[in-house]
C-alpha cells in the first residue's frame, strides 16, 4: 500500500465540495453568475479597513498586531461582540464568546467536538453545503431536521439506532441555499425537540444581519435564554460572521455558547492553528465600532432592491410550473423547477446558450436529491443585471 | 447525561497546553521571561507591512484583498514559495503548494488526514508541544522517534501493534525545544526507515531560516527529492512557516508535498475554514518579496548575539550537574538539570524569589517524564537581561 494510499479512505469520506469550481467560472468574460453566494466587493469598508490597519500597523498597535494572541481573541472586539449580542437578545458575557476563522471554523469545530462516526446530525434537506462539508469529515449520519413537522423526538431516536442525535444545525434566518426563515413558531418548536432529544443547537447566523423587510425574529438562542435565563444552561451554540457585513476576506467569525463549549474550543483552536490573525481582529474591532451601525442598513437597501428585482424578474419571466422562495433577506432565491428537469444539465445549458450561472441545487441534499432545484443568488448583481439573467433563464426553462 | 457530558469524554482527550498559560506570564511587570518561543515583536518589518497593507486596500486590489479566496492560497505568494522553496534545494511545483494559517494548522490537518485512533505517530522524546496538542485530537498512540538509534523498522511496526506507523514527525533544524539538529546522516537514516515502514515524514521546518552558525543542512524533503528524482515519489510533507521570520500575528504558513496530498489538504481547508485570509496572503507576498533577503541576515545577527550570551552567561553561572544544548539557531536552549529537580517546582521556586520564568521540560514529552528538564528561549530578551536571568536562575539552582 502506498503512502498515498493510506488516506484514501479517509479522503473519500470529504465531498468535494462544488463551491471552490464556482468560483472559478465567475472569472469568465460575459458571464452573468447568479452562483456564488458572496457579497458584493464594491460595497466592502474599504476605505474604513485602510485606516484601520493603518492604525493597527502605528507606532502604538504594531507589536501586538504582527505578534502571536490568545486562542479566546482580541478581548476589545469581544467586548464589541457582547454588546452586539445583547442588541439582537442574547445576554452573554466575554467568556461566552470564541473569534473563529470565519464561522465555517466554528462548524469544523463543532463537528469535531460533538460528532463520532455514526452519530446522528440533524440537518435541513436542503441545508448549507459548507456545513455538510465541515460535518462530513467526523463521518456522521444526516437526519432531515423537520422543523414544524410531524416527526417527534422518538421517531429521530429511533432512526438514528446505535448512534446518538448529537445536534441540529440550522440557520434560521435567510438560509442558505433556500433564503426561507423559520418562524417564531418553529424556532420554539425546535427547543422542545432538542431539549426531548437532549442534543444540542448549532444556530448559523451568517446572514442574520441582512433583513430587508418583515419583522426581525428573535434568535434562537435568545428565546432559549428567555426560558431558562441563563446562557450557562442553554444548549445552542450561535455562530456569527462578518463575512457578509464587513469582510470575508479576513476570516473573521465567532461564536457565542455556554462556558464549558467555548472553553472545549479554546482547547480545539490553540491545538489547530493557535489563534485567528491578530492584526484582523483589530481591523475589524476598529470598522465593526466606526461603522457596523451605518453600514448595514446601506447593505440592506442595496441588497435588498436586488432581491427585488429578482423576484419581479422572476414573476416576469418564469414560465408555469417553476416555483420560488420570496425570502425577506439573505443572498439567495431557491428555484424549483419541473419535475424531471436537472438542476447541473440546465446549467450546462445555460452557459453554454446564454451564459447564465447559478448552482444546481442536488449538492444542498445530504442524500443527493433534489435535482430539480436551483440557487440563485441575487447579492453581486445589479438590478439590470439580475433582470437580464432571469430573462434568459426563462428562455432557457422555456425552451 | 447533559449536553455538556456528551462530548466530556471527547474533551478530555485534548491535553489542555501549557502555551496559553504561559503567553500571560509575560505581562507581568519585572518577569524576566525565557518562556515564550516568540519573535521579539521590535524585529517585525512593521514599516513593509504598513505599505503592503496600504497597497492591498488601494484601489486596485481592495476588491480581491477583502473577499473570498480559494483554499489553495494566493497564487502569487505560492509562486514566490516556488523559489524559495528550490533556494533551499527543494524543486517542487505551483500545485505541491497550499497555504496555510500557520504551520500549525498543518499539523492539525496532517493528523486528520493520517491519524485514527490506535496509529502510532513517531515523534522526538522531547517534541514539540503543539504537535502533540494538533495529533492528540485524533487519538494516535505515540512512539519514540529515535534517529540514529538502535530500533529498526520491525520494532517500530512491532510496537505499534494493531495500528498501523502513520507519520515521523520532526523538526530537524533547531527544534522546539531542544534546539537540536539533525545531522545529515540522521535525515537520511530516518528516509531510510520511513521507507521501510512505508510512512510520511512530517518535517516541520518552522526555525529552518535562522541558522546563526555551521553550514545548512538540506530539509529532509530535499534529501528525499534527490534520492526519487520527483517530489511526487516522495513521502516527506515540508511544513513552512512566516511566524518566525515575518510575523506570527498574521497566521501564514506552508505545505509542499506531492500533489494527492495536497490536494487533500485542500479539500480538508475548504472544509475546515475555506482559505486563510486573502488580505495576509497578499501582505505576507509584498514583504517576502521586498524584504526576506535582508530581513533573515538582520534576524540571525540580533537572534545570533542573543544566543552566544545565553550560551555564556550559561558557562558562567550554572553550577555543576546543570547540562545544556550548544543550538545553531532557532530560539532554544535545553538544560537538563540534576536528577530529582523538578522543572515545574523550579518555575515556581524561579518566578516566586528571582522572578524569572521559563517552560517546564515535561510537557515536551508524550508521557510525561523530563521532569528534570527545562525550555529557555533567547529570541525575546536582550543580551543584558539574558545574562542577568541567568545569573538569577543560576542561583535558584545553587540554593
Amino acid at each position: 500500500m502506498s503512502t498515498h494510499e493510506l488516506f484514501a479512505t479517509r479522503a473519500s469520506r470529504m465531498k468535494a465540495s462544488e463551491i471552490r469550481e464556482l468560483l472559478k467560472l465567475l472569472d469568465q468574460p460575459g458571464i452573468i453568475s447568479f452562483a456564488g453566494g458572496i457579497p458584493d466587493p464594491a460595497l466592502f469598508p474599504a476605505e474604513g479597513f485602510a485606516a484601520a490597519f493603518q492604525t493597527a500597523l502605528g507606532p502604538d498597535q504594531q507589536a501586538q498586531a504582527l505578534q502571536y494572541s490568545v486562542s479566546e481573541g482580541y478581548v476589545p472586539l469581544r467586548e464589541w461582540l457582547v454588546d452586539h449580542m445583547r442588541s439582537i437578545g442574547v445576554e452573554c458575557g466575554l467568556e461566552n464568546i470564541l473569534i473563529t476563522s470565519g464561522s465555517q471554523q466554528a462548524l469544523d469545530y463543532l463537528g469535531k467536538l460533538y460528532l463520532s462516526p455514526g452519530d446522528t446530525a440533524l440537518v435541513g434537506w436542503p441545508t448549507y453545503l459548507g456545513a455538510l462539508a465541515a460535518f462530513n469529515a467526523y463521518e456522521p449520519r444526516f437526519d432531515r431536521l423537520s422543523i414544524n413537522g410531524n416527526r417527534g423526538a422518538a421517531e429521530y431516536a429511533a432512526s438514528a439506532g446505535e448512534g446518538a442525535v448529537k445536534f441540529a444545525y440550522l440557520s434560521p434566518d435567510f438560509a442558505n441555499p433556500t433564503g426561507e426563515t423559520v418562524d417564531l413558531r418553529g424556532r420554539e418548536a425546535l427547543l422542545d425537540l432538542a431539549d426531548e432529544l437532549n442534543c444540542a443547537v448549532i444556530e448559523d447566523g451568517a446572514y442574520q444581519a441582512l433583513r430587508y423587510d418583515g419583522e426581525a425574529i428573535p434568535p434562537v438562542l435568545a428565546l432559549e435564554l428567555a426560558r431558562k435565563g441563563s446562557i450557562e444552561d442553554c444548549r445552542t451554540i450561535y455562530c456569527g460572521s462578518f463575512s457578509k457585513t464587513l469582510s470575508p476576506g479576513l476570516r473573521v467569525g465567532w461564536v457565542v455558547a455556554a462556558k464549558p463549549v467555548i472553553s472545549q474550543m479554546v482547547l480545539m483552536k490553540q491545538a489547530a492553528d493557535l489563534h485567528s490573525a491578530t492584526i484582523n481582529q483589530m481591523a475589524i474591532d476598529q470598522v465593526a465600532r466606526a461603522c457596523f451601525d451605518t453600514h448595514i442598513p446601506m447593505l440592506r437597501r442595496v441588497y435588498g432592491a436586488r432581491r427585488d428585482a429578482m423576484l419581479q424578474a422572476l414573476q416576469d419571466h418564469m414560465p408555469d410550473g417553476v416555483q420560488w422562495t420570496k425570502p425577506e433577506g439573505g443572498m439567495f432565491v431557491w428555484l424549483t423547477v419541473p419535475v424531471g428537469t436537472n438542476g447541473a444539465e440546465l446549467l450546462a445549458r445555460a452557459l453554454d446558450t446564454v451564459k447564465v450561472a447559478f448552482v444546481p441545487g442536488g449538492a444542498f441534499f445530504p442524500d443527493g436529491s433534489g435535482t430539480n432545484t436551483i440557487r440563485l443568488s441575487f447579492s453581486n448583481s445589479n438590478e439590470d443585471t439580475i433582470s437580464k439573467g432571469i430573462r434568459r433563464l426563462g428562455e432557457v426553462l422555456r425552451a
